[in-house]
């Protein structure tokens, strides 16, 4: 006799890779849910209905009720700035810093060698389908600070510089309210070599 | 326009609100299963049909696909020994320590003045009833150490010691492979103030 039954342990198992949570946190949402009747009915009902009415952005990849989201169809937007972001997590952060009022590109993954993920795997070609001839004056490359997201931005950059677009990234260095003693070695080196005039 | 779809925020929300899972980490789990297609199914059968196959073991409240868990039906467990305890991530933590052959029986929750959690909300009732009359040797009574679990642990020992069982908690004091310099103060002082011969 085993103690958990087989397709519960199964369901811990799949809920324990799910990103962010591990074996222990996966047994305490389970159990939390098989307990709370009315919380699994709801979870289970509301991850179907999103799934099922959310889909991704035919011309950005940002998550939508509509075929086009509400960023790509606002005229407001300014059409000649494209930042490109890994994930649809990016495009949320940075319209709540209110600084960014052009259009965005989702690539839905970083190229990585070590897991084979190619340039089709992660929608380059479809940015560059984007850029060409849209008459754009410049794309930020908005990716993480990894070696995976610096790959991914270089081959980018090789990518649209030939289509006569300017191609930019966000500045490294020190985040706002960091201690210098604080750093790791790799920002405090990033924002030396980058230093600016104080004045 | 809002940014995010309603019924996507409506979702992050409720997920956010799962134990262990905050904001942050529910749109990055939510987000996930929302462009991995086929993730997302598989989370929704698995809980869907998990939820429909386990139910509650009608004897001890542990989790089972059976109307009795194979605990319960075990004969080769003692009957004279009942180990009480809140939740079934409990059963299962003492189960893999392998050290408890008797029953269980799983409150559900424990009592709590400040949300009006009161002991028939927690099935202290079915407690009663479940030992009045076993022939029992001794109920084990394993809660948290918190207010609430010793509360309830209390409220327990009175309602079961008039019926002739000998009601024990597990011994309070350091943790295996703790330090002095780390142990908070109320840990400290359980510890010394059961301190034992050494030898």
């Amino acid at each position: 006799m085993s103690l958990i039954p087989l397709p519960l342990e199964r369901l811990l198992r799949l809920v324990g890779r799910l990103p962010g949570l591990g074996p222990r946190s996966a047994q305490r949402v389970v159990l939390h849910l098989l307990t709370q009747p009315e919380a699994l009915h709801d979870v289970v009902s509301q991850l179907a209905d999103v799934g099922s009415q959310v889909r991704a952005c035919n011309r950005c990849g940002n998550l939508s009720l509509a075929d086009t989201c509400g960023i790509c169809t606002d005229t407001k937007r300014d059409d000649s700035l494209l930042c490109v972001v890994e994930g649809v997590a990016d495009v949320w952060a940075i319209e709540k810093s209110n600084v960014f009022k052009g259009r965005y590109f989702v690539l839905g993954g970083l190229m990585s060698a070590l897991d084979g993920v190619g340039p089709e795997d992660v929608r380059i070609p479809q940015l560059v389908e984007r850029v060409n001839g849209a008459g754009l004056g410049e794309v930020i490359v908005a990716l993480p600070s990894t070696i995976e997201g610096q790959t991914t931005a270089h081959l980018i950059a090789d990518r649209l510089l030939p289509l006569g677009v300017a191609v930019t990234a966000p500045a490294k260095g020190m985040p706002v309210g960091s201690a210098v003693d604080y750093l790791d070695e790799g920002t405090l080196a990033m924002a030396l070599s980058g230093r600016k005039a104080v004045a």
